[in-house]
């Protein structure tokens, strides 16, 4: 069976910090600068799910991407666009919200919750224009 | 030798609908919603095609993108640009037009074709700005 | 009164062809080339709408750019989207649909019903990344 | 002379909310929905700023673009930049940060601060992908 | 008669300096700093060209944009592409390159040239992602 | 532990030409047509640096994407932008400026100088927006 990799992307926004509640405010403000500024920034952030598998003989498909559409709006966006990272995400309490950090937790929000019988295989997240991560679950 | 992947776009546009002739207009309905309005619709689709190897001594080349560019026109772009996928592209004949089943189509078209020493590596295929997929033979 | 512009962009595809059908077959063919193809071809169009007014005091905003993106979706989202311009659309029945005649009645699809007190300024439609047309109304 | 229209594009990031402190917090949630979250959200913002005027005889230039880059990063950069509008910066001082007020914040804040001859024509904000507003200072 | 106004995007390459003869050496490395560079720099050139008119009642065009892209190929493109614009472009002799001076030469080349009824509106060029020029021909 | 990818791009501009001093001149404009031009052209080049490794407990980073522009900035960009590739740039003498070779000196000019303990994974290099190569060191 050949393996197509279908991917979807998704737009929201969000103000972060990055702080390290386990480290002193000086550590923090040398480890991570003026994305440590307390009153919060923010992002307009883009994300790309990728899902794997073998498109079906009926639908020709390897995912409904109506179906991904309604998984990512469900799981991901609904909890974090509008939000603040550091204070309003449940599946973020407790992470430093890096752009790594984010995409694993996206990760872990998706994995096991594709529609059907394909499989995740990438989260790619873009903070900026300039800067992105990818993470496939190992 | 090292091995540099060469990626070379290209775009065309064309109609289609989703629509399984083995099924029932009802089922298709429910299959493909909108996509399987019977009058078609369409879309600007964009093409990626990868191809790999080992850069040539005499010109630094994995290969000669005018080259290459010249096979993607004649094997895909004059037989679907401005075409309608389900009723006018050979290579499309019998074949449910998804995004999956295009890209893996026009892999076909494209293998052993791609000029001098190197390997076809993978065909991307944007369907819209938000939804693309990507096959590697295999 | 400061005037600002604001803008909002929104996506759909359709289906259609250029064919005159007060000109023979051949007058079509020589007019329009590929676009005349018989079995229609497709774009993904972008929609740029551009409404003018004074923000308001209360609210910042010249428009609510929900309610705008209300009326785009009401008014011509919903009347295009996957479909094919030439046979199930009815604002464009006996129109041409060619970028610039497609723009020019997506502007009058809007006009008069931008929520409150702005005006539209610009209808600005993508047919492809390298061509758009832009009305003003007049 | 002839008028040459030079446009710098810069980015930045910053957190925001949309809360208009007159009115009263339910006031506030109606008219401005999950953009009135209180504990912020943010975005991307790109901002190009437009200057006219007749290119120098002896370097050609309407404006040197490094000199206007400068202003750029001196007067709204520094001040916005990873900050929060409602909260940390001066220029934005009681003021509801919309998009469109917002850009007619930064036009004041460039006003008069072009460097040579070259006049401010335009400021365009985008919030967001699908957003942006436009301002020419009257 | 309403106006429209219709886009089409071109894209070329070229080396240049930015180097004034009639200047010492040193006056050209203050005025210019790294684009004074003696052994040339280059850009990716994206360049808009606007025309303005009523779409034709048969035809439905403002202009023929196949029409235009010819005239654009044959008046700017095979004259500029792959070229340095101090050495090897004759509308180029005896202009410092710089993006105003560019675009202005190439409405020059442009005006009078336009297919059909239509006028030639704008042509803007970017230099870079970040920097581009707009000329009106007056 | 979870591996992560990160990507950082960055933009220079450069002339070149593509030419084999150890041909002849005939050979060169047979293999190299256009980009042979003997007085150079030259592109916005776009650069992606990827980087693997784990994300750091304390700060969430696999590296710190300043520190990485820094390396990119020193060891690339100070040394090609504004540069000629065939003539003053010292870690591309005696290389064939095409796009894959470029990559290729490239990844030799970041790896083993990526900050911290994450490992150069990718160079991608775009020469034009409808070209580019990837090179993974191997």
């Amino acid at each position: 069976m050949p393996t197509v990799y279908a991917t979807r992307k998704a737009h929201f926004n969000a103000a972060h910090r990055l702080h390290n509640p386990a480290k002193s405010d000086e550590w923090n403000r040398e480890a991570f600068g003026k994305c440590n500024s307390p009153h919060f920034h923010g992002h307009n952030y883009h994300l790309e799910v990728t899902v794997a598998g073998a498109p079906s003989a009926e639908r020709g498909y390897v995912v409904d991407l109506g179906d991904l559409k309604g998984v990512i709006q469900e799981r991901v966006l609904e909890k974090v666009d509008h939000q603040n990272l550091n204070e309003t995400v449940g599946f973020m309490d407790g992470v430093l919200p890096s752009t790594e950090n984010f995409a694993m937790a996206i990760w872990d929000q998706l994995d096991g919750h594709v529609p059907g019988e394909a499989q995740l295989h990438r989260v790619r997240l873009y903070e900026t224009e300039r800067n992105f991560v990818d993470y496939y679950g190992e």
